[in-house]
């Protein structure tokens, strides 16, 4: 039971064995070994990016010429240029966005409502369904057969991308431009989701497409643009770009800010705040521009209710002590709420992509499905409600005929509305206004508001995950504020606060519960809201409430995540990882390179693995003793191989990998490069030589095989390193340090990255049988 | 002219050796060598925090230990207790302070004014001026005699803790009482000082001495905070402790979070977020409370002006375009004025450190030249204007007379008031209210303004680095303010908004001109002005300001930072580092030690150096060849000889630590340990072994000496070894390497430090003569 150490003294083991592979077990249920995720709605290979500084002398010295004050000035000013183009055009965006839908979706209620207000209820449900099944069905075959990619909220595949992973179409033309028309169609069907997430995921897509010049397709470029062929930058435009889809979204520049910050993104620094707030602010001075030009009346039924913002400021809110039970109330109710929901969604979405997986006949049935019910609970739902009296005084029209208002005649009598009606039949948005609005305690009754709530929360629930681009956050919104209302009225005289602060709160109660994001939800219910004095309350509710759901379990983005396979590393390392060293989880067999290697042996490790970096050996005669190099990467070997620049011998003279080459071949062009198999090479080149020297990154990270999991976690985690250590693509990439002795090749090298199951459970049973000499298990390792 | 690497092979030079000598230059100019910095206003030593988690035998073996479920439980609760009571007390001291501040003056400013409404000027100018002398030279006293590490504004000292430099007192007990009466002292005596930067550092003393369980003098501690004895989770409990300071000061819980993410921290995660909104939610309830409570009127003449928060609600907010060309005024004057300011507060600083250096009375006597120069001016001043009448319709007496309010009579006629008695006559958060009192445009002199602005800006330049805690935040607002407010006269019908509002964007510019931090002013300016319309314009302000300033020179906290020699990384690599690889700014001789080492050389080595850390090597019989084992600390190699376990020869069986030791032995409990030269040892003692196998950090993270500097930044930046690469007292720790061969030891370890000097002037000659051989140069260093 002695576990011995690889310099050969022995000491007590610190754990029990078993204890030890209980770990090993759940280390490798923490992460996961596919290559493939589900991008979308498509299964994709997906790869990790490369934010490590590779420091070969090729590269080396490309920067060192081109770090010219002029070249860096020339950087900086196009950084600033393309934020300031992702402002502008994801303002752009945004603002068309809402407009398409507000006079689609206008047109439809107004045409419906007019028939209705001639007794011809079955036209209008007739016109009603079938504009809602045209609509749905437009957005989910342009998804299914032109860009699956663009299904979904697009925030997983977001957050992921900004996590390190990669997978092509994530950002390109045709998702983007899908994405768009697909949201608007969505949305202007009444079905019950959001157009925040798929907002995001267009300004990334712009963000990341003006960063590469365009569709690469068309080799739309520049030479300027040449900084931005690498993962870092195009990272800090993607971070800018989703900031500035929330800001467009929501019209909350800070929050948006603040969502990418918290939720999205796993890296930060000053100046990249400091960007996404420039481009943030300018989204916010695009939006209100093209608001005031609205305001004149030229963009037909864009009214208000454009882009959400519901200015509660009318009434001053005051609240004491006696309010605090209601809000704790509904902090815990969102909580339990909230969990409850996420865990339904992934059961859901479960079920949908099993039958999404059998073809895209399916899958547009589906979303038919989908359309039909929902169009069926819209219309249908309206008629449990009894109508109610118009009340005085109020500034606008009621009932509302003839345009999209709020207040919906309905079936009712002239002078009466139905108060179901004013919330199922609109949009979501002014769904939304309605219960916000202050000083209409008794617009609602308790039956409408608890139907209403029902119906949201399972429309919301079964809507997401059709095949057409679809967001999270309005439905959540909108729930939250019907069951936030309906706490208020069941709260009565024990609460002074106006019930659409209630529905406020409820608001936050949920997305904290659901999403459980803190200060950006704050930030951004202050900004819908416009009332600063609500602040302590949100606070409150949104702590209670994600304290709450925290219990049960986590938040819906990191389950998307997980569902749809992406990797990921979490900003904090699991208790249990202390007690687990990098040898427990490294893999192998190590495959590695001398720094002098024959082609044969490269081509044949290229097509016999999946890794993307290799260890680099020096040997005698280039050293006295084996020592690490570095670090050589796939996509740079396919570069050499694909030149042919091969030697006759071993030991000839190095080629001048200067004259040969110039730093732009190595760059990352944003397209998928060649792969090994595209490459034909006849069999006496498969005998010379390929000197990988000048190619090598001789500055990698690394990490020793005792590194306890949990620091070399952070290390993965803090340096960008972000190639996931579930990533069996990418294992020994930043990972490697070697100490090679002559006599014995006891190598402190170390990998990290999960073998597929089966190898997994292969090693844990090794263990258990030589858990006596941990050198022979390294050994066999590397 | 070629450089040879270690392995022998040759390549061209990649750069001109003199410009590399000149970038080895440039960074030693960057970096500092000194131990020693500024604390408040004492010279102290400094520290580098340790928060890399030090994997020797013992302590993994006590983590591993301690891992259960309740432990962790336990653990977690205790944080969030601690942050809930860090929130409570923020809170209360803040309350507490502004109610001392609002009493003290107002009574000052009460007797003053009644005895001017006798005609008794030149009584009342005696009691103004010698009360405010009286305050000011009390601050000034117990300052400088009691805790001189209290001088100043503190947001620097605690920026340099959050990122990783430590100093004695710079939170204990005694520095939390004189900060805090030092403040109220100070602040009511009408010297032009802010009270938001002493907030800051007191609250983030209540954090720490929470965390320690109270003051270290009185071993004030319980068995539960043992889990808090160390310095990660103290930088997370003072990272709470400083957003709570920000949110006491202004009432602006978002804002605070967000100032400490964006000035202060250079760690961060998504928890630690959630953890520091949680505190100040915490802190904004509890002033609500107070605040409530006080509105009965038990709180004398605390009112309104307590906490800073301006309702500038009252009036709609409209703009359009045509103001744009305002707002990009006052950015780019607010950009000018912010770096001047900058650059003046430093030329000032230079100046009063010279003279405070000659001692304490030479402090105590600038303290009081500035305080009878700020009285003069104060009540000199507002003679100049004339008076003006008072203004119909409005709700506050006029002139107000027997209490503090805004309209001053001074010298005037009854119905009239003096417009520049209400600015200097008054304390600076009344003074900031009324210039962002909307509705308010003919309330105020051109010339009056504009000689309060000068007043101002100079006062301001002049109050900070007296020996009294100040901060800078409120002057920084309230001349920003009043230059706003005069571009708005000035602008006359060029522009619509109202003056208020430029007083508003006013203070943003200057904010963002002088600080420069970007998000946080505009969420702390929302808070304040309570009007979330602003947004956009406050954006653009901001951004313009910080723009045009940074062509100057760099913000505030950094020049403090750098002026106070304390070593800072910043979280970019500047280009030049790209340039420079790890070696060329290493030093030497390496120190390091065998794993069972001579008792006599461990003590020489801790006695003649000033590191911190030591590279431990294993060297035959104990492994193949000499092998890097790890790194030792000084702070435990000090524990060890305490306890003098000692062998007798090199050879004998290992001690058991985990008999002789605790974790706990080795837990860094905030008070200073023992120096070297207070253990005192016997001649033959100093001939015996010390076994460091089961003390040595297996698992340092690691550079290889041809890593470029930048990349090696990154490396210390991101992972938290936060010890700085200027810091030569820390010069090895988390940064050894070693592939030591029998043959010959070219160790590719790698310090990294900053030589003195001297010693660096040695150095780029040496490098200079020697440049063909960059293997000797190695060896010689290490």
């Amino acid at each position: 039971m002695v576990r011995k150490r690889t310099n050969g003294e022995a000491t007590e083991p610190l754990l029990g064995d078993q204890h030890r592979i209980d770990l090993r077990q759940r280390a490798s249920n923490y992460t996961s070994t596919s290559q493939l995720a589900l991008v979308g709605f498509r299964v994709s290979r997906i790869e990790s990016l490369d934010y490590e500084m590779s420091e070969n002398e090729l590269l080396s010295q490309d920067w060192r010429a081109r770090s010219a004050r002029l070249e860096i000035f020339e950087y900086v000013l196009l950084k600033w240029t393309l934020c300031f183009l992702i402002g502008v055009l994801s303002g752009c965006v945004g603002f068309l966005t809402n407009l398409a839908i507000e006079n689609i979706a206008g047109i439809k209620f107004v045409v419906t409502s007019n028939m209705m207000l001639v007794n011809k209820y079955l036209w209008a449900f007739g016109v009603f369904g079938v504009s809602n099944l045209v609509l749905t069905m437009f957005a989910a075959v342009i998804t299914a057969y032109i860009a699956p990619v663009a299904a979904g909220s697009g925030i997983p595949e977001v957050k992921a991308y900004l996590n390190g992973i990669d997978a092509p179409e994530i950002f390109s033309f045709r998702t983007l431009i899908v994405k768009i028309v697909g949201c608007i169609a969505a949305v202007s069907s009444s079905l019950h989701v959001g157009k925040a997430g798929p907002m995001l995921h267009t300004t990334s897509c712009i963000a990341s497409l003006l960063g590469q010049g365009g569709s690469h397709k068309y080799h739309l470029t520049c030479r300027w643009l040449q900084y931005f062929k690498n993962d870092r930058d195009r990272r800090d435009l993607v971070t800018c770009g989703a900031g500035a889809g929330i800001a467009a979204a929501f019209r909350a520049p800070i929050g948006g800010v603040l969502f990418v910050l918290e939720s999205l993104s796993s890296w930060w620094r000053s100046t990249l705040l400091w960007r996404t707030f420039f481009t943030t602010a300018v989204v916010a001075v695009v939006l209100r521009a093209l608001i005031d030009f609205c305001k004149s009346g030229k963009c037909g039924l864009f009214g208000k209710g454009g882009l959400i913002m519901f200015d509660v400021t009318a009434d001053n809110v005051s609240y004491n002590l006696a309010d605090l039970p209601a809000v704790i109330i509904l902090g815990v109710v969102g909580g339990v709420l909230g969990s409850l929901y996420n865990c339904l969604i992934s059961k859901v979405l479960r079920v949908y992509t099993l039958i999404n997986e059998k073809g895209r006949r399916y899958k547009l049935l589906l979303a038919a499905i989908v359309s039909i019910c929902t169009s069926c609970c819209l219309f249908g739902l309206p008629w449990l409600a009894s109508c109610r009296p118009c009340p005085g005084g109020i500034f606008e029209a009621c009932p509302s005929i003839g345009r999209s208002g709020n207040f919906k005649k309905f079936q009712c009598a002239p002078d009466h509305y139905n108060d179901l009606a004013s919330l199922f039949f609109n949009t979501n948005d002014d769904a939304i206004r309605n219960l916000y609005s202050g000083g209409t305690d008794k617009a609602f009754s308790k039956y409408s508001i608890l139907v209403f709530f029902v119906a949201s929360y399972f429309l919301g629930i079964f809507s997401y995950g059709i095949v057409v681009p679809c967001g999270l956050f309005v439905p959540v919104i909108l729930t939250g504020a019907t069951y936030g209302r309906l706490t208020g009225m069941l709260m009565g005289s024990h609460s002074t606060l106006d019930h659409g602060l209630f529905a406020v709160l409820g608001s936050a109660s949920f997305l904290g519960g659901s999403m459980r994001i803190t200060v950006s939800v704050c930030v951004i219910l202050l900004e819908l809201t416009n009332n600063l004095l609500l602040l302590p309350l949100v606070m409150l509710v949104v702590l209670i409430s994600k304290s709450v759901a925290d219990c049960f379990n986590s938040n819906i983005y990191d389950i998307l995540v997980k569902l749809k396979g992406f990797p990921f590393l979490y900003g904090y390392a699991e208790p249990y990882m202390s007690q687990l060293i990098v040898s427990d989880v490294v893999t192998g067999p190590l495959q590695m390179f001398n720094s002098v290697e024959k082609v044969g042996k490269v081509v044949h490790i290229l097509k016999t693995t999946g890794h993307n970096g290799f260890p680099v050996i020096d040997e005698p005669p280039f050293s006295d003793s084996p020592i690490l190099r570095g670090l050589v990467l796939r996509s740079h070997l396919l570069v050499l191989l694909k030149k042919r620049c091969f030697l006759h011998h071993s030991s000839a003279a190095p080629i001048d990998a200067f004259e040969q080459f110039s730093a732009n071949d190595f760059a990352k062009h944003g397209v998928k490069g060649d792969a090994i198999e595209d490459i034909i090479f006849a069999t006496e080149e498969l005998e010379m030589f390929i000197d990988l020297r000048p190619f090598t990154n001789t500055s990698p990270f690394t990490v020793v095989e005792t590194m306890s999991l949990a620091k070399a976690h952070i290390l993965f985690r803090e340096v960008g390193t972000k190639t996931s250590p579930s990533h069996s693509q990418i294992p020994f990439r930043g990972t490697c340090s070697g100490n090679f002795d002559e006599a014995r090749l006891h190598a402190r090298a170390c990998a990290w990255a999960v073998p597929t199951a089966h190898k997994r459970k292969q090693k844990a049973t090794a263990v258990k049988e030589s858990k006596c000499d941990q050198n022979v298990q390294v050994e066999s390792i590397c």
